[in-house]
């Protein structure tokens, strides 16, 4: 499976008691399969991995693999504040089936770069699987500088990739490229896709990120890299209304779950407390704009 | 002057060699007047208040109100981490002439919510003068919660307009107008307006922001205004890929400058180091979403 | 078992390998029994929870109730960004025979203090226990003022500890104390009793905090109790020197873990990947600093 | 003027009425001057520079300048936001006859190394004078690796002092030597000198600090320097007691103003608002902290 093109992020579906959803995980990613993604991934902040248990964290696991059944790639969350168990969690992705594991910086005050280094490297010789690196500070709490990130993929060859989440992307794409010289990477853009095409522009691979639409995604890239640029930019800015509501801080992760909700995958809505849950404007401002991109974001 | 509908917050323009140039800066604001907003905002963190000395702070004030000559209002930002820099700024403002102050709270360690209410009381009993409530949580540091912004409008009659940046603005919005009860508030957006329908259809009185097109800006709100919903939603969904294009963290000052030297009242897109340039894919994706608005964002 | 006193913040212990030290740990405990705290507090920052998996969390726990025997108070932490999960973690601690559990507000952007009570408040309706609230601020990365914490102690009744860890701790301890007015609440000390003597005189009840000396702490909270101040206070600053060298930032839990290796209780003083391990000048410091405390340390 | 051995940071006084109070600042240097020290800072984070005005800044430096009359080092905080700015207040500072300037990364969302370099390499270019680098990532908002500092102090021969106040200092010292090679450079201890003893046996120059006692810092870094370590280890800690209460982060400012009025040399302990004044239990405690370093801590 190839790191490249759109890796749709999946949310992890709960009942509206709470429990795991798995007959929603399956609809989500058949959905995504059937959009024409290249991977999916599970684990992600997106799917609320930090509100998991570590028998849920790999029942998720479980079911992707199984559902995914080899059709498209399978991209596994397995960040930790600690070496020893982000390489647990790296096994177990790499024993079910993962294509690859995504990895943030760990977590902990008066982190450095000598240390986050260590980090991918310990893990790296001690897993066999592609990584890809998850450039995200306000999760994380640490800014990758592009010279630190092109000294990871040149020291840790399975390190080539990244989900690359600090701002303003487009222009770090360039200097990551510009860094990493001869050693050649492949830069996601994430964000939920509001710098999509711009990121292109400056050289990304595609998009990994959650947006609930994944099938304008698709089309987007495949538009831009067939060279029709114009007929690319022109369906993302007709979609960009409605990724930058998609994408707000603080309740992103629910208008996702309402959208998918809404298109019949998801049973229920419901993201575990104490993520904010959506109120009646919000409800209202999401009917409006899925309407007007509905009616005018896939003219092309 | 009324606090409401469309302030556009101004840039402060530099020659080439960094100094400022005034003449630049009277013509931006003519061509906000233009535009049909219904203020101007000096001295904002859009204004690189930051990397201007106090004589140059005046300096701005005087031409802007003097250029401004009556025809519209007039807000000074005014933010400082002491008390009484911030009321003799305030002073100053208010000697010039200005309609209104715009004020963060104070920058420093420890800070909490006493201190902040006192540090808006101690300024409103030294300065008679309408002043604007700046929650911009990565710049003042801290991040006031809608009971806290109410506190504040309740407690000091002049403190009854809030500057909102602290996403999700629209579901803040919301929270606030319920927080405040039966005292009555203005919220503008900010944010380079990339959310300025739901702010709007939240309760928000209009926007205040340097986005580089405030005419956009000014027939979204009318419109909105007008109950004309469905069309301001229409030309704002049309216009959010340049306002998130513009709002990028980091180089936004700089695509606005970029901007209005194409539209030819900035003689130069300068800013002040260490503030980044445009990088050559910037500027070519820059052409493309302008181009794109332009086509297709004033259809309505 | 009262919540009062001097609790100790238990390290966790690992081999050289890394795994779980069992043996190591029950040394800890009948060092710190036998040392005449009150309690000990499990699965702290300094426990290095965050690098424990589900399993290894519930076998420390497991292993400390045995070990404590109903000697003394036993705090569980059970923190987490999940209210559910948090909610399992606890239950498993009163489960297993923990007196109290201990929690931070979870970790999430844009969280608020209408999310943080539900948090509290969810959590108490569901598991019948003592919550100790910690407010550590840099680990939680929220803010709760003394009003925040006054409501929770108001309005959930088994929510009346805290361990109060955002300096300026004596002036904080104050500063609740008098938001608290009729409702009691216990306050403990954190930060490594470098303010402990101050707390006290504050109001606070004790120390919770893992310094490697408790023997130290029990006698300066004796002779405070039993109103010898002078005599309590010349105890304290004579111990300081090494409660501040201990308490370094990034260091912290590795000099601990150094000291309870040399005090034959730790077989290896070994931390997890990421954290620090210490230098030779770091460690050279620690002698120093140690024989100065055994000399002059224990006079009064 | 050496830049090493002890340098005492200076407040800046005020009156009851806040107003700069020269006379009291005068009788600040001249106990200064005779606690021996080699030299004063004015206008760093403690001497409240946030909360003074242009003019006041250049009031500040010209009567420090003239009232050390070359009798001990001055160094002038020149840190802005701007590079603009910072050279001019740089500028000034040289003029007015400093020694040094003393300049933080500026702060600015999205400070990367290269634009912090290059801020540095400005100054350098525009301004003959020594430089110190203060890293202090609280106030700057970014954290300078060891690495960093070492590409600064090998590409700008002036930039070769560093004031360094992120902790573990005393690691971090080791780390920046060992980073620094052949380029020889200078690192002063800061945080109140809480560290000092520790920072020296790392190989610090001394310390730079605000600490109100600075003859106690003076007989320290003699007795190191002069071979005579336990003697130096010993008046150390027996002084921490006080460094520590002193160096409380929120009121730090207010503390060592109020020890200075007590010494008899400022007229009002007062700090500029927002800054915390002392409540009454703090200030028992700087009584009782203060009487046991009297009687104990100057018996070496």
């Amino acid at each position: 499976m190839q790191l490249e093109g759109v890796y749709s992020v999946l949310p992890t579906p709960f009942t509206a008691a709470g429990e795991l959803d798995e007959e929603s995980l399956r609809r989500v990613i058949d959905l995504f399969v059937t959009a024409g993604v290249d991977g999916v991934t599970a684990l992600g902040v997106t799917g609320e991995v930090a509100r998991l248990d570590d028998s849920e964290r790999r029942r998720v696991l479980d079911v992707v693999v199984q559902q995914v059944n080899g059709r498209i790639g399978v991209v596994a969350g397995t960040t930790s504040e600690g070496t020893r168990t982000c390489i647990a969690y790296s096994r177990y992705a790499r024993e079910t089936g993962a294509t690859a594991v995504m990895v943030s910086p760990p977590r902990m005050p008066k982190l450095n770069s000598e240390a986050v280094v260590r980090h991918y490297k310990t893990l790296a010789d001690a897993v066999d699987i592609e990584i890809v690196v998850q450039d995200y500070p306000p999760i994380s709490g640490f800014a990758m500088e592009p010279s630190l990130l092109a000294r990871i993929a040149t020291e840790i060859p399975t390190a080539r990739t990244i989900k690359l989440e600090d701002p303003p992307t487009p222009v770090k794409t360039s200097r990551i490229l510009e860094a990493c010289g001869d050693t050649e990477v492949r830069i996601f853009g994430g964000l939920g896709a509001v710098f999509l095409l711009e990121e292109l522009l400056a050289g990304a691979t595609g998009a990994m990120t959650g947006f609930a639409f994944p099938e304008i995604l698709v089309r987007i890239v495949s538009l831009f890299r067939a060279g029709r640029v114009d007929e690319a930019a022109d369906l993302f800015y007709r979609a960009v209304p409605l990724m930058r509501f998609e994408f707000q801080e603080g309740i992103g992760m629910a208008i996702r779950k309402e959208v998918l909700h809404r298109r019949g995958v998801l049973t229920s809505a419901a993201t575990r407390p104490p993520a904010a849950s959506l109120d009646v404007p919000t409800r209202e401002a999401l009917d409006r704009v899925m309407k007007w991109v509905e009616a005018n974001g896939s003219r092309t």
